[in-house]
């Protein structure tokens, strides 16, 4: 797809820190660095906008998310689908964040401090 | 498995609020009620320990994630494994998070309220 950064990176075409690559996705840093030493976002060569469009294609992707969080103890596998959930490609892309001991890393279950704070029931 | 609440869910020997059906998965409320309207826990019928266990499994469970997924304007979709990672059940479980504007839910790309405090480089 014209101007999708990456369809770029999965044609070559633009730079990125390629982790692994299969005939069907590859698996690149994030740009930022990640948020935990390991991070890997996971794109299908091909364009799909997000997890809800193609079922063929999420199950792919998904299958080499899958092979790099068997090689980890403890990790998550993360899509997002639009703005709101913080999708900022429009390109199908699974986060593999290897997970440590007291990380901090939140997810959307993580006590939030005001309820810790305040003991309010949740 | 013998003791996986989640295979008695599955095989329906167990209560649970079943929001949808397929021949290879279930989706369900967790018991919590969920982080938001709409959380839904999609299982496999068959046991598999976690995401890293078995690739078809794994995609299977995805698309009818996807599925899900695809009828949500903004979704979060996360997998776990392992402690570390929150997975609180040996069963592989993929949360479908619907996501509204300003809910204020977590992903561990979030600042953290310490760095937006503090105005610390991230």
């Amino acid at each position: 797809m014209t101007n999708c950064p990456f369809c770029s990176i999965a044609a070559g075409d633009a730079p990125a820190v390629v982790v692994r690559s299969w005939p069907d996705a590859v698996a690149i840093r994030p740009r930022s660095g990640g948020v935990n030493p390991g991070h890997v976002l996971v794109l299908p060569r091909v364009h799909v906008d997000d997890v809800g469009v193609d079922p063929a294609v999420t199950a792919a992707v998904m299958r080499r998310a899958a092979e790099l969080a068997a090689e980890l103890p403890d990790a998550n596998v993360i899509t997002s689908k639009g703005r709101v959930a913080t999708q900022t490609v429009r390109h199908l892309h699974v986060h593999v964040v290897p997970r440590r001991e007291d990380d901090g890393l939140p997810l959307p279950w993580t006590p939030r401090p005001a309820a810790r704070a305040g003991g309010a029931a949740v």
